[in-house]
């Protein structure tokens, strides 16, 4: 009765009128303020560090260096734990460093009574380097004489390839053979609210962290694991946060937080980052270089890709090489009748730690392929969308790389409509003639496209389990507790509307708890892989189930009759002959104040997902370039999903615009910029950082094409990341359409534009 | 494993290092300050009320008075509800009153941004009153003539009677009949953490309350009665309490809490009482009077006792005539085969409030029976514990007001234990032969005794329930979620043993959520009448068993054989045979990260209790009296204690301690004092009013009788409120016995002591 339904997010209210309390607001009296000393270098070692002047400052509780935390090498990436020691995240952090590694690292901290003292506290530390030259890239950090960044024999994180079908035969074999050479850009989450973190000790000496986490029950086992502290002794709570993407599926700072409470007696410590640091010091997108050979036949039959991938995760593991290997998992359930190659290495260098960013790697290998797949179209002569409607998945192909048939694919019906919606034909004849025509050279005009699939959580590559609990009130509303980690994306709407179908109440009777608390909260991993929506429909739905039961047991009881014979409806037990009939209320009444029988009725599952659908869609971009401004207009962007069932339509669509915004902010103008010679980052700041706003916003379009996922309680799939993921490639290609140029690099900035149309001599050298 | 050894309190080192974070450590960022405007009249109504010049200071975000506040009457006692309408408690309150009804009624509030912003805004509202006589008495109250200060016919709040046996023949049959009356005063509970709450509104729209509270579930029941609210749409949350003694079983200061913030946009609204509003505006005990009538035999039967009682609640209900009927039904177990009469009503007046506290009414009842009971054996020449040795229940009588066979009953155990302890036979041997002697007529010594009985939570008179929820975690402990409400006594370290006996591991192994969150704790109406341990028993133990049940089970399926050959022993699975062995933790990791199987183990299991044990025991107290002095040095006293199986040895005796000393302070010296003109109070604060402190406490002993009580899952009975009940009568009739004054009133001040020994002719008149 929900499902389906564009109810309003939960916290609509609290969030537009500025209520909603985020971790800063819940600071405590007497939280002291920590403040990181961070190195301006990017790559070096400290060769000396005085400290006695910040701690005489009046006001400074402590200062720690790395010659004062434990030796204990953890991973900050927010994976579920392995049983596999082999596939666990790289152990290659200290809470603070005497290696510089990029330029922020983190070197000494300060704990002070407030934000200022701890600030001037920073600049009476004085530090010696011995600096080395950065390595900023593949060929700098492999290199034979490259220094090694961690404890291991050379600078190489994680390497692996598939092959499916015979790729290196089918490229041999295929009509044509193209080849290209793609690169992408650092970019950084700037999601509204920074990094931060509170810790103190509670009444049982345990630790407690609250955080802007997107993963807290991860959160906990990695604090222990660096503090090497019982797991139990800890306790995260996650109230609001104000976006991740991805930046806060790192645990960054709570383990330094916890390890400053304990070493103070259980005083509140507070690390609020600032933007910079943020920016620099959190976690940034992979810049990856995706070289592709790609074989397709004249009858726009795709035979055959190959990809080579080089992934720069910077100076910290961090998610390593998972971003570049899950990217690959991609690939197959998209075109999974091509013969597919894909091989990729992760190497560190000394840029900033690359993590878990929206996509996944997904946006940068998706980039790859869906130019090379367009360049394939165009060798060809065959329609962009048409050749993506011949080779890409529908429902029961096999996949590939799991050998599992696909459950539910639409994306030959997402472009199919996605074509309409924009008027494909139509323009593409249009735009044909007018950039044909003599009258205005200078003003061209292009159609793009750009498909993708993407999965629903990490199965089978991590383990995916998830809870809910389930309490019916006095007033017979319903409050409900899951791991599901709300970070903004309206997963507790989400949860709701679940809830409500299954026990047959409208969403307003159901009440769902926020804020995920390890000691309470049941156990999931958290918000990340997109899987929330998909992953808790299990327990969600059990839960509702067994609750129902529950209640239609306890009106049999009370009206004396066989529950078999009762129904749930609208917040009423009714019998089938509809003489009976309590409310939940008088129900709950009861069943908590009734002297003799009764208890309160709860709900409590936790169960673990083994399937792990693909979510599919296309991004078409209409564009306008004006080639001597070398500028580009988003005229229409449209983005058509396969998601499912759509849960809540308004806010799938904000998911989508969402999307499509931060991909095209990305494709157009985003990057870190490196110095090439110190290794430092010019612009780590959101004056120099080239992020879009509202005015550099186009109308944004969405649209569904609904199927129903059977490995899914609620028919539903993912659509939280896949938004972003063809934006790029679309535009990419949109240009290509309107001017003839390929840009195969990121970010398609003004002045990649320029360098691009005067190479190509659409536009002259100044005089 | 752990019943019954002394585990150190959960909270000791937070506790011991002050590192406990109460409701006013958990003040957020932007949290404005609300004071009351309090009457400075006993009794009247406000004529005139001008609070421009306050609502004007800058700092001031606004000023509610009487007439700004919802018409909703509620009731502010912590009962459980009650189905049925006529048990339900009085709903007499509004949240402000023009018609102020004792010396500190609230008239209005100012909420500011800081403390001394409130105090100055409070100081600038004008305020002219009709004043009228005060109520201060039964007399006075209930005059025809009195005026009505609620909404009833006349000043009665409540009566009632019961008759077991056939008491009037009783006591005219009896060898010898006596009389006496006896009256209790105004005392306060003076718990260390004055009253607190803070309450805002939460990113969906709900009240969150932070309240030092004994009972969150029914403060959220009343706070939504309050304003008309959903229940579902408040959340109360109780951090570390500071002490409540029945007075946070009141509540006092969270509907208006949740009004200002509702009023106010939702920001965080805190109403800190300071020790001299506590002390008058939140709640008292009853002062109460009764006469009785005793029919005794000579051979030492106690045939009949027949009480008059009237119980003088105050302003307000609160807790009204439960107190007094409460009270009245602990007497029957205690002397079951007696007849006894019991009548007692309730009447309001216009002293401040009296609620709970402490033994709920018994104190005040076991003070005049005990006395009187002392006065039967003196009468017929019986030793004083032979009297009650001869009358006292012992297992297997009948409960004339129930009907119910008493399952566990050692008082004569006691009675004999703390004979012993004490020397009683040889000291009383030794103190009749010194006060007898001319030597030194001024020191006199004696020994009293006082025995009682008590009850464990409220059934059957209240609903109840209790909740617990258990997780095995990833490191193999548990954490356990109860409702039961830890507010000082120790109840978490109770809980901690009672997981830890039935999962078979060691307590340290068992964290329990100490905060309860009305959100997601288990439903239970929280920290009263003795009940936590007793009725918490119920769900621990099945949640216990039920979560042993699933880890053998999954250690089966694991170890792929039956569980029926697995044992659970100190935090590992092992077979019969002993070769197949799983700690607890390998099997958590495995349930928690397993790719296919497993998932979160939990055990979540609400129950209601439908029994109703008395715990029994008695005092003995050793005294020295200095006539001239009027001077009572206590040189011994000494609980003993049937409360069942004792759980944690320490623990208990810390109870007894605690109780003891508050015993003997009320005793001895405590009372608010009333200007019997104007009806105000002189002493409301610890300056004024005399409460003992370290120094006035003699060494306090305390033992046990351990039985087995068959309707706990522990064998446990109740130990937080008994210690308190017998010391006063034990105290006055050593008093009796050291100088044959009869001490009927309390305090037995000093200047009673004066008035009483000039009386008997113990000291003279001074020239």
């Amino acid at each position: 009765m929900s499902i389906g339904d564009s109810e309003q997010r939960l916290d609509a209210t609290a969030k537009v009128t500025g209520r909603s309390r985020f971790t800063s607001d819940l600071m405590m009296p007497g939280t002291r303020v920590a403040k990181y000393l961070r190195s301006k270098i990017a790559h070096g070692r400290v060769t000396s560090i005085d400290t006695s002047e910040a701690r005489a400052l009046a006001g400074v509780d402590a200062v720690f260096t790395f010659a004062d935390i434990p030796k204990i090498p953890f991973a900050t990436a927010g994976h579920a734990y392995s049983l596999d020691p082999k596939t666990r995240d790289v152990e290659d952090r200290l809470l603070l460093t005497d290696y510089v590694r990029y330029h922020g690292d983190e070197i000494a901290i300060v704990v002070a009574t407030d934000q200022l003292i701890a600030e001037k506290a920073l600049q009476l530390i004085r530090v010696s380097y011995d600096e080395y030259p950065p390595l900023l890239n593949h060929q700098q950090a492999m290199d034979d004489q490259a220094p090694v960044l961690h404890n291991k024999a050379f600078n190489k994180v994680g390497e692996h390839e598939y092959e499916l079908g015979n790729p290196s035969e089918m490229l041999k074999s295929a009509d044509l053979q193209l080849a290209g050479s793609f690169q992408t850009q650092m970019v950084q989450h700037c999601h509204l609210e920074n990094q931060i973190a509170m810790a103190y000790m509670d009444d049982t000496d345990h630790i407690v962290i609250v955080s802007s986490t997107q993963i807290p029950h991860i959160c906990r086992r990695i604090v222990a694991q660096a503090l090497s502290w019982d797991m139990s002794r800890i306790r995260v709570v996650k109230p609001t946060v104000g976006g991740g993407f991805g930046n806060k599926q790192d645990v960054v700072l709570e383990p330094m937080a916890a390890f400053l409470t304990l070493k103070l007696g259980g005083i509140p410590v507070q690390i609020d980052l600032d933007r910079e640091e943020t920016m620099l010091s959190t976690r940034v997108r992979h810049p990856i270089s995706v070289d592709i050979e790609c074989g397709v036949n004249k009858d726009g039959t795709l035979k055959a890709l190959s990809l080579d991938v080089i992934s720069n995760t910077g100076a910290y593991a961090s998610h390593g090489h998972s971003i570049a290997k899950s990217a690959g998992a991609k690939l197959p359930p998209l075109y999974p009748k091509a013969s597919l190659r894909y091989h990729a290495m992760t190497h560190y260098s000394t840029l900033p730690a690359a993590g878990a960013m929206r996509g996944y790697g997904s946006p940068q290998i998706v980039f790859a392929v869906e130019s090379m797949v367009e360049e394939a179209a165009r060798k060809i002569g065959m329609d962009s969308v048409e050749f993506r409607l011949r080779n890409a998945a529908q429902k029961g192909d096999m996949n590939p790389l799991t050998d599992k048939h696909i459950t539910s694919c639409a994306v030959r019906e997402c472009l199919r409509k996605g074509k309409e919606h924009i008027q494909w034909d139509l323009k593409k004849n249009e735009y044909r003639r007018s950039n044909e025509s003599s009258e205005n050279r200078n003003i061209r005009h292009g159609l793009g496209v750009a498909c993708f699939s993407y999965g629903n959580g990490t199965y089978p590559a991590g383990v995916e389990i998830a809870g809910a609990r389930m309490i019916l009130n006095q007033d017979g509303r319903i409050t409900v507790q899951v791991g599901a980690t709300e970070i903004g994306q309206g997963s507790d709407t989400a949860v709701a509307q679940m809830t409500a179908e299954y026990l047959n109440v409208p969403v307003s009777s159901v009440h769902v708890v926020s804020s995920q608390d390890t000691d309470v909260s049941p156990f999931d991993p958290g918000s990340f892989a997109s899987r929330q929506t998909y992953v808790v429909s299990k327990p969600v739905s059990e839960a509702a189930r067994e609750l129902r039961q529950k209640i239609l047991d306890y009106a049999a009881e009370m009206l004396d009759c066989p529950a078999s014979g009762l129904e749930l409806n609208n917040g009423r037990v009714t019998g089938n002959t509809g003489e009976k009939t309590l409310t939940l209320k008088e129900l709950a009444l009861d069943a908590y104040y009734h002297k003799q029988r009764g208890h309160q009725l709860t709900a409590d599952v936790s169960r673990k997902t083994t399937s792990n659908a693909s979510s599919y869609g296309c991004t078409f971009a209409e564009i306008e370039v004006d080639i001597e401004l070398c500028q580009v207009k988003v005229l229409n962007i449209l983005n058509v999903h396969d998601a499912g069932k759509i849960i809540n339509p308004v806010l799938a669509a904000g998911q989508v615009h969402g999307g499509i915004g931060m991909g095209l902010s990305g494709a157009m103008s985003e990057e870190l910029m490196v110095n090439p010679k110190t290794g430092t980052i010019y612009n780590g700041n959101l004056l120099d950082y080239k992020i879009a706003t509202m005015p550099d916003m186009p109308d944004i379009g969405s649209d569904f094409v609904e199927t129903n996922e059977t490995t899914n309680a609620y028919g539903s799939k993912s659509v939280g990341e896949p938004p972003l993921l063809s934006v790029a490639p679309a535009i990419r290609n949109a240009i290509l359409d309107a001017t003839g140029v390929a840009m195969n690099k990121l970010p398609m900035s003004p002045k990649a534009l320029f360098n691009a149309f005067r190479e190509a001599q659409l536009i002259q050298e100044a005089n």
